[in-house]
């Protein structure tokens, strides 16, 4: 029972020293690389640069004791950095201390309602997250973070969670275009797009290694991150003009708890019920690809408890909301890490980082930060699904469009909502509007089917109806009306079957249509029948009356009630 | 074209002396039941009484030009009139002016949101409020009604749109208790309650043809307006205390158009988009159901339009919202009316009524009123039903628990969003986790059952597995759940079977899922077959590249699967 709540304590036990030395490096590899990236998602979502920082030091800490894979590398990514700025710019003004509190209270509540979520086993939730809809905010998601950092790239301000919003205050500051900063960030941008395009095959070219090529192609925001730096030092850039990190204070992160009003929580909410929805959905896609890949399994109730455990400590250690972040996690688990210590060791050396050796980010300059984060995410923004979503169905393309084009004009929480909305909507729409069919015998067989398509025996007298949709509330008066239709449209019509073998549920208010159906047809002098209900639907129609009501009888098979029903009537002999 | 959507012009053409004679008669008699009730409803609402008499002319005369229904009568009624009095208590103080422009404001927002629904053809969403949410809500609204109407019967000030509200202002007031008034109330409620019980049974025994009995008995309402009014004049009562309708400015309504700001439009969107959804199920299942009785048909989508222009009219004539009456359409049913010619005569009567006659009602007594509405609205708690929803649906009976308890608790607003809500939900949970089945041959058949349930032949290296519901967004990923535990426990398998015979869609998400499981079964050297796919699922799986990449094959049969894949694998010949 423990054990399924603290994952750690199965298998830490069992950990020995060929486990550590694997783990160990992991940590090592995954340190250099997330720092860089930690403090670009920081400033993403329009927070202090070393808060990126503190939010993978616990967080981390606390998945690995939660934690059911064994490979997720948990901290601030882009998305939900993009969610959250997007949430803080509502309630508070940048730069305030108010917005930093809010990031804590956004951190807290998105922690709790995980944990929440993960007690009460509700992770099927996610499921509503449709992948047209995860696919459209990725892609809209993606375009709103390239628009934001090209600005930091040429050295000019901008601000907005909408496109428009961005694009209007980039261009409005557009006289502010900073030669000294636009070098760097375009050279740093070509240098990362050349190396992740080519850097690999040239590798291996002269010489070297798969999995070495492999490490230096992935290490390129680390090189980009140092030449950049010591450039900015050598010449002092910061001091003509080039943004830079600037000065950190050193130490761990300091206990924080944000005694705010119940006002900002309330207002943080539903910010915070997407950003746990949406960070659970990218997170635990990506556990269940890595675990499948080594054939381990992780528990989709349990990450949400790990992943709100994080969320917590995030919020307690002066953090903003984490979850588990694809390039980190990609990083830790080709580093070799084999278990969740891997992680922890990640935490411990940022942890180090963080207390003595933030002198050293100073001269980091944010146009490197915004290239390695424009790469990134460039990968999210996915053109070709758009267009096999539009071929393979239009609803799904309906929610897809509504989604990216929602977020990029009204913002991250209309995008998912509307997205969410609308998927739901559709497919209750059509189920609302059933397929059905007459269907006929297909002659010297027992099959039945549609009597537009194909050759079959019918009589005048019997129509046999398959209907193929649960019948329940949406559809019922769909169901009436199509009866009804059929009735009046066919005088010589003294018997209805409906066929229910794809009926897999009648609720209360298809039984009150069904009932009502079978009056309306008794009135008409047709008699109402069943055919081939499944066992489940048949338990619940003997709970009800209708059974005695009904003026037919209910058939096994649609084939013993063709055989009974189409023999021409009986003449009463005198 | 013009007489789809101008009903009358299809039957005024035809009509002549008899139906004249027939509809007028009916006109008459509706016109003397309507008044009290209509005045009522009007309190009820917290509106003025004379808006009731209003609201029940220009109404009804353009319905007569728009609507379906031969014999629909529209006017006030007891639910909407309770929705309207809680939307406007939201927005306005009770008695003001403000109030009474709020409720022209409803009834325009109303009438133009189902004119809207009418020409979009949008009437299927009326299908969302299940059977028992309705059934739920008008079985709390009874509740809500009488506790509002037992303060007016004994003469005690009430006030609140919940039952906690109503109660304890109730209770607060009750020293002001007045014995006339509750000695008037006590005696018409008896009088109403034994005419309804016993009336029609002992008029009969005393020698009355059937139908004069069953008028009478009806008419007990007007004898008790009339016996408590002459009453009330006689004892000159109201000086005395008892409540009376008192002046009612005498003429025509007059013309009128909220010509409030914005603001108070888009506060009452929600309630008016309730109140035209509830108003439209009420009226067009009662419409359905007496055209059925004579075989006519009422077009929902164009019964929209009526009670739009209905609405529209209530708004610019100083009315209040309105919809097709259930006791006003059955007296003018059961009183001979053959068009909606019946509705005109009526509507001309009491437009005759308020015109000159509004002086007879000064002394009419709201208690005589309270007690017409009780005994009206009683018959629409309905406790029997929630028992059979109890006993045949868990789910049903929680949506309409859910409902009742909102409605009772936080007002009718809450109730009616929350028991849709709910009923979607559990839709979606049901369909989110789909019942499925392992199935085996029935010996010496082509037919296919369930393993567990019945005695079948199964074979250890194929699996056969019915998904018994669509495959969806909301179930994609517990089918992938389902089959990697499938395959996890089943170490000999080489073949699975997904039987779609109950699956009518595979969306976007589903095949993602569907590809997902095909790649990660290849890893594990298990083929996945698809067996009777339904001819639309087919055409779009087509569009798709997944029919290429599926390691197996799609049979036309379950038995065309297991017939070629049971078989034992053949040994290669060396």
């Amino acid at each position: 029972m423990l054990k399924r709540y603290v994952p750690i304590l199965a298998w830490l036990p069992h950990y020995h020293r060929r486990l550590f030395a694997a783990d160990a490096l992991a940590g090592l590899i995954v340190t250099a690389m997330v720092i860089p990236q930690s403090l670009a998602y920081a400033l993403l979502a329009g927070l202090p640069a070393v808060v990126g920082l503190y939010a993978s030091i616990l967080p981390q800490l606390f998945y690995t004791l939660f934690g059911t894979s064994r490979t997720l590398a948990i901290g601030p990514v882009a998305i939900i950095a993009l969610m959250t700025g997007a949430a803080l710019s509502n309630v508070a003004a940048p730069n305030s201390a108010m917005y930093v509190e809010a990031a804590l209270v956004l951190a807290l509540l998105s922690g709790a309602i995980l944990v929440l979520m993960g007690l009460l086993k509700m992770g099927f939730f996610s499921n509503f997250l449709s992948h047209p809809v995860i696919s459209g905010f990725l892609t809209a998601s993606g375009i709103l973070i390239a628009a934001s950092q090209f600005s930091a790239l040429i050295g000019v301000e901008s601000s907005g969670f909408t496109l428009i919003e961005r694009l209007t205050t980039l261009l409005l500051n557009l006289s502010a275009f900073h030669l000294p900063t636009a070098i760097i960030g375009a050279s740093t941008l070509a240098f990362l797009v050349l190396l992740r395009r080519y850097g690999k095959s040239s590798l291996r070219r002269v010489g070297l290694s798969l999995g070495l090529a492999d490490l230096i192609a992935k290490a390129g925001p680390v090189f980009a991150v140092i030449a950049t730096t010591l450039a900015t030092w050598h010449w002092q850039l910061d001091s003509a003009g080039v943004a830079t990190v600037g000065s950190i204070p050193a130490g761990l992160p300091p206990f924080s708890f944000p005694w705010s009003d119940a006002s900002l929580w309330r207002a943080l909410l539903i910010p915070a019920l997407l950003i746990s929805l949406v960070g659970f959905v990218e997170s635990v896609s990506m556990g269940q690809m890595l675990a499948a890949k080594r054939r381990q399994r992780i528990s989709p109730n349990q990450e949400l408890i790990g992943l709100g455990a994080a969320n917590l400590a995030a919020g307690v250690s002066s953090g903003m909301p984490v979850t588990g972040g694809l390039s980190r996690t990609v990083i830790n688990f080709d580093a070799g890490a084999q278990t969740p210590a891997a992680g922890a060791f990640a935490a411990l050396g940022i942890a180090l980082v963080t207390f003595a050796f933030t002198g050293w980010l100073y001269y980091l300059p944010i146009a490197t930060l915004a290239a390695t984060i424009t790469v990134s995410i460039l990968t999210l923004v996915d053109f070709p699904t758009l267009h096999q979503t539009w071929r393979y169905s239009r609803s799904d393309f309906a929610a897809m469009a509504i989604t990216i084009i929602l977020t990029l004009v009204e913002g991250i929480e209309a995008g998912i909502i509307g997205g969410i909305t609308l998927s739901i909507g559709l497919f209750l729409y059509r189920t609302s509007r059933p397929h059905s069919a007459l269907v006929g015998c297909v002659p010297g067989t027992e099959h039945f089917r549609n009597t537009t398509r194909h050759d079959v025996e019918t009589v005048d007298h019997v129509a046999l109806l398959r209907i193929d949709e649960s019948l329940y509330f949406a559809n019922a008066r769909y169901l009436e009306d199509t009866l009804y239709n059929l009735v009046a449209s066919r005088p010589a019509l003294e018997h209805v079957v409906i066929v229910c073998s794809a009926v897999n549920l009648i609720d209360a208010s298809a039984l009150e249509s069904l009932e009502a159906i079978n009056a309306r047809l008794k009135d008409s002098n047709v008699t109402l029948h069943l055919a081939e209900v499944k066992g489940p639907v048949m338990d619940k129609l003997k709970l009800s009356d209708f059974l005695e009501s009904l003026t037919g009888r209910v058939f096994l098979s649609t084939y013993a009630a063709w055989r009974e029903l189409s023999r021409p009537p009986e003449i009463p002999e005198e």
